[in-house]
């Protein structure tokens, strides 16, 4: 078989392999979900394309498909342990709403509770100012932003909690497909920052329910 | 005067205004701590020089200097709470060391617990998988590497936790300054990776210990 | 002779030809300051360092030095105007003060009114918010931020006259020498920015008093 | 809803929230229109295709759409005030037009009066040398160039106001997509010469409409 | 004619001159295979599209056509030697099978014994370590890998055989279309690897190739 | 301890851990050198300083140091195997001279046995032509080459072994350290031509030593 | 109208303006030849596409269409000058003919007399050695080349005149477009040899027919 | 030895090799140039350190050394034939004079007859129209300039000679060491212009004086 899936990774990462969809063929997609199940674990899969969504739908009527955030989510048919902790995702234009929405869901199918702050860009500081409560009481922020990439260090300056900076490939010219905010999120003046490549909620929302998921580890609660 | 310090930043943020040094003069230096201690907060600086260190020894005599992080730390007079979590740093080559010492002080100046693990990079298996335990133990890990920067993408395939990756300067020719080791990191095949400037120990750190010290707040513990 | 000194250009562009001092000679310099002074012009220099200083201080004894800016400024002794407009210099960082100087004596020199706001970098908000008087009051503000270079972005969103956005070579890693702040800059969420060169304080300041002297021109005042 | 429209920035800047239609639905746009028309404010959309130009037409019959500026235009039906200032854009090719067209319908839409001169870059000199007449009458200049992106730097030296340059993405091979006419631009031995982001005509005629709106400012007239 | 085939190729370098397909005529495909049969040798093409594949199936019904790797095959009717030594084609995931896939035919084509192995990237390390065998009775090792590279580093690591990396230009953001990649591998800190360009399947086999026939020239066997 | 030497490399990949000495104290390169001779193994360091060099003489007196390739060579008191196979090392120019001489002894203390030729670039084409006997006999090509480094191209289409190409950072401008030289390398228009970083002599003559180790094993014997 | 047509080039630079097709309207092209015919002038366009092309055809049945080179030229129906000098166009790859042919028909528009030689890299070194005695008769050679570049600092080595080197975009990963080749020739170990942008076959032909006009200045002939 | 000079290229070339200085030790730069007068060639040497210089100077004291142009020249004591051509060296600023000399001393070495026009940059237009006269009457002109590297463009519309623009590395910021005025020059939007390295004014006299030389074979007298 030309897979060779890592069926050991939920023991020692607390998560199944997740699959990245873009460029696969449907039916490598159909067997890789379906050796998931066999081995009786969650699939996830990102990138998803809108036809791999169309024959994917067909041939698992019980997953949730979302369009927006491009992602597969099946999980095992047992109940779910209630989300844990409480991940912000904010962001500084609408465009930059699909890779938003990649990490929110993300974060969500692997167990952490979730919120969502959408077009408060620097431009129009209010906006921001005016949900410092949601924020102040986060875990973990998430800042997507493409263009300037500035608003992850006006954010780690108002949270006390760790900020994770996506940046888009919204913008033109100079921006070189997030590269510009990109640098700019690597470069904050709030030391609070890390970040993740372009594009990549998937890793914001990843790292961010790796966060939230320890606060409920022994040594946390103890 | 020429510097606005942001005095409440211990307030939003949970630790005051840290010093950048370098390039600055000692006299700008010392006025910066003196400010900083009237307001009665912390002071600590990253990127000292050994003049400027040699300086502030003498003004202040009761901070801590580490020469091989190049810090500075004067700690209010007052008792400190007991370190929490546990922030493990790791480095690929015995090169990155600096870098992890910066990140290593900077958590533990925060109110992290801190583990060092050095020179276990990937050409050498064995070193790494020797020291599974102690990272699995851990509440985030800081893999600190330079060179072709491959280390954190194996880390992250072996814990649950979220790992902070830290880029060095070491290397030459294609190594472009840490660059290539810093897209590597951005790459990562491991999910669980976020990432930090080149030579960012500081943030790798101020990071790590913000996460960890939420560990303790009422929601993580209830 | 090894210059063509444009002699013609206070007529065309209304400020005399200035002095590119970084790596000529002392004696190249001290001639094309005497051509100038010959000529009935001011003569205004910038990079000038301090051994090029010492040497033109001693030979123009009425000249004016700033270290910081590193400028040399020798007028003509006839009554200068008053001067006009309101440019206000706003930096991030105190270490973009020789920058921000730079920029700032360059448009007192060609005739502007200055003001100038140190050290309130984004980080912060609070600092620039506090500021807003000075800057809703600006004919033309300038922005001097290394590292994110995230603060134009901002104080384009509070102001409605033109922002003059300079990045600096402060920072390191994936700072590139300035490169991280311009490219910041020039994807500035706020339409109202413009931008000048990495660490050209002295463009910034030029743009900044070609603008504000168009204040006073019949049309203007019309 | 997924927008946060900046109502407040018309008081802030002097005018309203600009839309970026590039990449949004009709469905979106359309919304965002309603929001600012039911707010009494004027509507202006930059980068908008056929399509979404075709929708916004048949919805808004009253709005103005520049198919060459590709920008969407809905004043409020007010009186509106006579157009100030004097904003000449040059272009250096024909092929720079519709870059330069956006700069011009930008600022008269600002309330700026506009004047257009087209094709005269630098290889045939007597082109711009013909227009002197039209450049020293200006308030400012936008200079709108591709390729070598050296036409800013010649008119730089023609006239005594601010010159804003906007390179363009025509041209081939070590072009770049506009790099080099931006990076030609930001060295510019002129140092009259600010610029934007490439292909940024948008920006280049809003930063010049702030200034020339300035020049009625009661500071400006007294 | 418009094309100089280097016939004296397999003379001096043991293999016949190589087709590259990409942007090609097919009549002009069709030619330089006819020519290359005439002169009574093997034709061997790669980089062939769908269009170019049916067009030369039709013309040459006994040629082999690999679609996966994108490779024409069409040897002399003689009797073929045995294939010599033992190169392994290593893959880090599925998506880097096509890159693979042509190292392993064109390494075949040219005469040696190949082996495949597939998706064992570093970040479930256990299904790399469970190849140990295959991997060290390899002559020669090919790590094909997008995204971080890494693979080849730890492959370096645990075999005594020269490791040839051939980066992908898998991922996205970040990834500059394979530029991470092939920095990481040109910075592996394993010293045993070289490395080949982006995609370039076709050199890793050939160089491969070219190293495991001296296996049998007397010098090696004697 | 600071360091964690790969003790166990030598039984895996045939050779001890090799020691980069760049950057490290003459101190911890003795430790690291003790400790290798302390564990019965050969000791070789690369990019020894002229200041690491004097003190590792001073305290091993039986080492042998060569100053033009900068390395450190302190083998085991045991008979050595004569040395195998035949790599030769080709230089463009005599500026390549150091990088070539770190390949040459690299590849010597690996075992092989080495041939130099020196200053053959492509501009005068007859020296290279003149050598072909040394390059048509030998089991690999080194082709050690800076400014445009077209010399490997020329080689590969001369015989029919692997040919290692080696960039230098000798040039100026445009040749960026050595990355123009690496680009043509990486994209050579001779298919048997394999990359390692630029100035990394020592990864090219390892990789070489590797190939013709292999050379002697009983499967190429057979 | 929305062009200013250099009509005075012709007697400043001895040839008309030449049109460049890529990413205008046809009617715009139509309306540019119609201004340069009625000015007596000689009309040459490039990169000229399928439907352009067509167009034209219909409009202008006495010009030459060269669908390879992809140009259009409608010379005034007056008696030509026979052409001079020998300008010889020599390419590495078949690939690279499009590229060679733009050179080839523009010098040979602007009165160059013309050769091509094609296919003839540097791989196999027999091919352009074979051409010795076309290119030592050249007064200048153009060397067009993709990949590696390698070719023109092999051309260079051989012949007394000058060398213009122009890079293709042939090739693919860490070939850039053409940059890879493009830092080769501008860091050709070959003296004699100067550069044009990638892809600018225009270009080059361009320098070469001026430099070949000027051997029949009265000047040169004396 | 550790040189293989190419005495052969006089004969192919017109002119012996020269010797790149840069780096090299003197004991080699003495015995280089020996070899050569032993061979009965001239010697020419770039790239000359003062230390160098002063080593070349005591042991050749025949020989001319331009301490601007950083040369050594020492001819062949016979009679030497009258220089041909114009070759116009035209720069841009004064700080790109050696440069320019550098490329005026090469020519001049090589036969042609040279001419020096400085400091004419675009900002002040009228300097460079002023010396129309000694452009239109040169056979080639090389135009040296950093920051913005624009004067070639300028240049290439007012003469009918090729033009050899040849950027340098002066400028800050983003001029990145000559890099925005190479792409600027290689994009020059006026067709006469090729281009050589940054800061290689030995190749831009290189290739104008085999220009030049050609105006004398019997073809060009013909
Ligand atoms: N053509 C344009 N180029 C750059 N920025 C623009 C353009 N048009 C509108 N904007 C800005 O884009 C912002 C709106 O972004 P968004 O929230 O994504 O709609 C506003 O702050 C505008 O100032
Ligand atoms: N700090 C500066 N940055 C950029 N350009 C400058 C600076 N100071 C002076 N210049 C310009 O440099 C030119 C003089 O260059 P040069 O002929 O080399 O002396 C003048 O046109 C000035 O406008
Ligand atoms: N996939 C490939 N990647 C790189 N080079 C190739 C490839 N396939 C063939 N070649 C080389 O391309 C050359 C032929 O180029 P051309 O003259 O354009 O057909 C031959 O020397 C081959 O060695
Ligand atoms: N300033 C220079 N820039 C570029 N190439 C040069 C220069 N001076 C000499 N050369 C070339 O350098 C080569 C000699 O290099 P090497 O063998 O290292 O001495 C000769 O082919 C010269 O044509
Ligand atoms: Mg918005
Ligand atoms: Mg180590
Ligand atoms: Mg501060
Ligand atoms: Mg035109
Ligand atoms: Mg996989
Ligand atoms: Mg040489
Ligand atoms: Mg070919
Ligand atoms: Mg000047």
């Amino acid at each position: 078989s030309f897979a060779t899936l890592d069926l050991d990774r939920r023991q020692r990462c607390g998560f199944p392999e997740v699959v990245f969809a873009e460029g696969k063929t449907v039916e490598w997609l159909e067997g890789a979900v379906r050796r998931l199940v066999e081995a009786g674990q969650d699939c996830y899969a990102t990138r998803v394309s809108a036809e791999q969504s169309a024959h994917l739908a067909a041939h698992f009527p019980l997953a949730e498909l979302d369009r927006l955030a491009r992602t597969f989510w099946l999980p095992q048919p047992t109940e779910r342990p209630a989300p844990v902790g409480r991940v912000v995702v904010v962001t500084a234009g609408t465009s930059d709403l699909p890779v938003a929405q990649e990490a929110l869901v993300t974060a969500r199918v692997m167990g952490a509770a979730v919120d969502l702050v959408v077009d408060v860009g620097v431009a129009g500081l209010h906006r921001i100012l005016r949900q410092r409560e949601r924020l102040t009481t986060a875990d973990v922020v998430i800042v997507v932003a493409g263009m300037d990439g500035a608003l992850p260090s006006v954010v780690g300056g108002l949270v006390d909690c760790p900020v994770i900076a996506c940046p888009t490939s919204i913008g033109y010219g100079a921006a070189f497909g997030g590269v510009a905010a990109l640098l700019t999120m690597l470069n904050s003046c709030s030391a609070g920052v890390c970040v993740v490549n372009i594009d990549a909620g998937f890793k914001a929302g990843y790292v961010a329910a790796r966060f939230v998921k320890r606060l409920q580890t022994p040594s946390a609660r103890g």
